[in-house]
């Protein structure tokens, strides 16, 4: 590249790809830096979109992001698929969230009231409306929920399909690594490293560890049912994502650990689970088991926005369960921030200095520099 | 090779290995054809040389053939380990046989009584001493017994040490598979070839599948225990092998069926037997999970000697379960019916001739042919 750069983003996941297309669509010159795109926490996600099912006490501004962000997956995956000309697996059938014994019903139940409380879209199931819309539920389910509202993708094909849209707008995506936010030199950069971004910044950023199993129908025929099916079953708490290619993902436990081991203990209680609410899928080929690590924050909630004391730097990151469901808000934030400087008000409460200072003994929080001719004043004020 | 080899083995498991050692031994030229060296029924095995555990109700022959190579394994084992110059993980602790509940214990107990009546050591324990020798065992364990002359070794490097054994006694591995007898230009023919006997001999030989799961421990330390346990846990039977480098294999299901996928249902199962006997094991990574195929007889006994209406071809395949512990008895007695013609009188219950003549429409059991100059009568008469 002859010219400096106005955008490197730092991390090729869905985050930082959705933030290259949608920056390079506006005319930008987008660099991405990703020794390894895709294989972060979004290779391991299942891409449940569920903004009510994970809906939680206590994280209200979450919750309104997620369903601000859930309202927007329609025309960005409208868009998307129409710029990157291939297909990832955007299904809207809806969730149930079910419970196997009366005390998983209850616990759910506590859920849905507090989610119907804030407005959102759950009904009620009896047993039998259960089981009429997925006769594969076991006869022991005791009952169940639907959020016709939360939808699902696949997030190795999202991550596929942003690559080739941002691709195709002109980004580029240089090999090599970035070890430290010095080495990038562009106008803007954007952090959308997930766990990589605790070094880099500074910020709070920890390692959540989620294991996920993979199971394949026989045959490679669809899966016996069509929603995602959130269940408790004996305390569990599980999710079982069909898809049309034969794929059911089963995920997900929620770990304060940074390795990645797949652990016996870890796959007998989601096998378990799974089995409980579908009792077919026994006869199912289990074709993967995989951890992955989610960023996860203090508060839950991403970090989006100035990084305090480094002009030139935006923060995307600490997605933590969210990452696939925020990709459409986060990617158009944090766009209209670069455009224009401007910040949205959405994201005020996610912004970088909610946690005070940046760690400034980290090894990665060195000053952006030296600025170059392109270097705006504008930006740097607005951020800082 | 410039001469016809006096022997060619088909297949390069342990069984097949075995003999090609200890015939290169007797100072005869061997060669051993199979595309993919210790690929079959080995690579999946647990290894427990198990004459009494393995012991079943009606199988007094095979019974009696599992003891006598069982009694052969040390001699065996000292011989290997010196031929090959390196180590196959043969343990000698002995095994734990016990019941989860009293159900379980039941069950258990008929089983070592017959085992007993048969002169087989097995000694029961009660809970207390069970738990000095394994603290590792749950403590809802009810009972158990143990069997001190039923050992272990680790099959995929027996199967590496075999054919280091074999190559330095001279044998050689021409690569390239082996489709027909009639391909095979040797004085005399071994058939190893596990489930690619039926294919080769026509004799009645089928897949078993068994799907068996590798844990290891955390940090690379040793298993918490050292015995095999042989456990019997809500029905579930299932066996836990542990290694000196932190392995611990958990198998096996037994199921009458030619694929080799792992399905969810099965590791299921065994992880849930696992964890209920030994509660750490959730700790454990999950590091493997795989299915292979056992050659079963009609009569669940191997099959060993002349193939009928095959002069210079002997048949050593048949092993289902018992391929690891029958594999010194069989390279022994095939090798003695090699060099001298005469069939030790233990081979008597075994041979191919008790399920009658091998199915003629095979396509793999034309006559091997023509008779070279080396051909031997001796053998031809001995063998037909």
């Amino acid at each position: 590249m002859l010219t400096r750069p106005d955008v490197a983003v730092v991390g090729a996941g869905p985050v930082g790809l959705a933030i290259a297309w949608r920056c390079a669509s506006r005319g930008l010159r987008v660099v991405v830096h990703d020794p390894a795109p895709g294989s972060g926490a979004s290779h391991v996600a299942a891409g449940m979109l569920s903004p009510v099912a994970e809906a939680y006490f206590g994280e209200h501004e979450l919750t309104g992001l997620l369903a601000e962000s859930a309202a927007r997956w329609p025309g960005f995956a409208a868009e998307l698929a129409q710029a990157a000309g291939v297909e990832f697996g955007h299904r809207t059938e809806g969730t149930l969230v079910v419970g196997l014994t009366s005390d998983d019903l209850a616990e759910a139940r506590r859920l849905w009231s507090y989610q119907q409380g804030l407005g959102l879209p759950i009904t009620p199931l009896r047993p039998s409306q259960l089981r009429d819309r997925e006769p594969a539920l076991a006869p022991r389910v005791r009952g169940g929920a639907v959020a016709p509202g939360d939808h699902q993708v696949d997030p190795r094909r999202l991550v596929v399909a942003l690559r080739s849209a941002a691709e195709r707008a002109g980004a580029t995506l240089p090999p090599g690594p970035v070890a430290r936010l010095a080495d990038v030199d562009a106008r803007v950069t954007v952090v959308a490293a997930g766990c990589g971004a605790a070094a880099l910044t500074g910020l709070p950023v920890r390692p959540v560890k989620g294991q996920v199993l993979r199971l394949r129908a026989p045959d490679r025929a669809a899966p016996d049912f069509r929603h995602v099916i959130r269940g408790y079953a004996d305390g569990e708490s599980v999710y079982l994502v069909p898809r049309a290619d034969g794929e059911v993902v089963v995920g997900a436990t929620v770990e304060e650990r940074a390795d990645t081991e797949v652990t016996a203990g870890a796959v007998l209680r989601l096998l378990r689970a799974a089995v409980d609410l579908v009792p077919d899928l026994a006869e199912y080929d289990l074709v993967e088991a995989s951890a992955g690590l989610r960023p996860g924050t203090p508060d839950n909630a991403p970090i989006l926005g100035p990084l305090p004391g480094h002009p030139g730097v935006l923060v995307a990151t600490g997605h933590h369960r969210h990452g696939i469901v925020l990709t459409p808000v986060t990617a158009d934030l944090i766009t209209e921030l670069v455009v224009t400087g401007e910040a949205d008000p959405l994201l005020a409460p996610f912004t970088p200095d909610r946690f005070g200072p940046p760690d400034a003994t980290h090894p990665g929080s060195a000053r952006v520099g030296p600025a170059g001719p392109e270097s705006s004043t504008e930006e740097e004020r607005t951020w800082n």
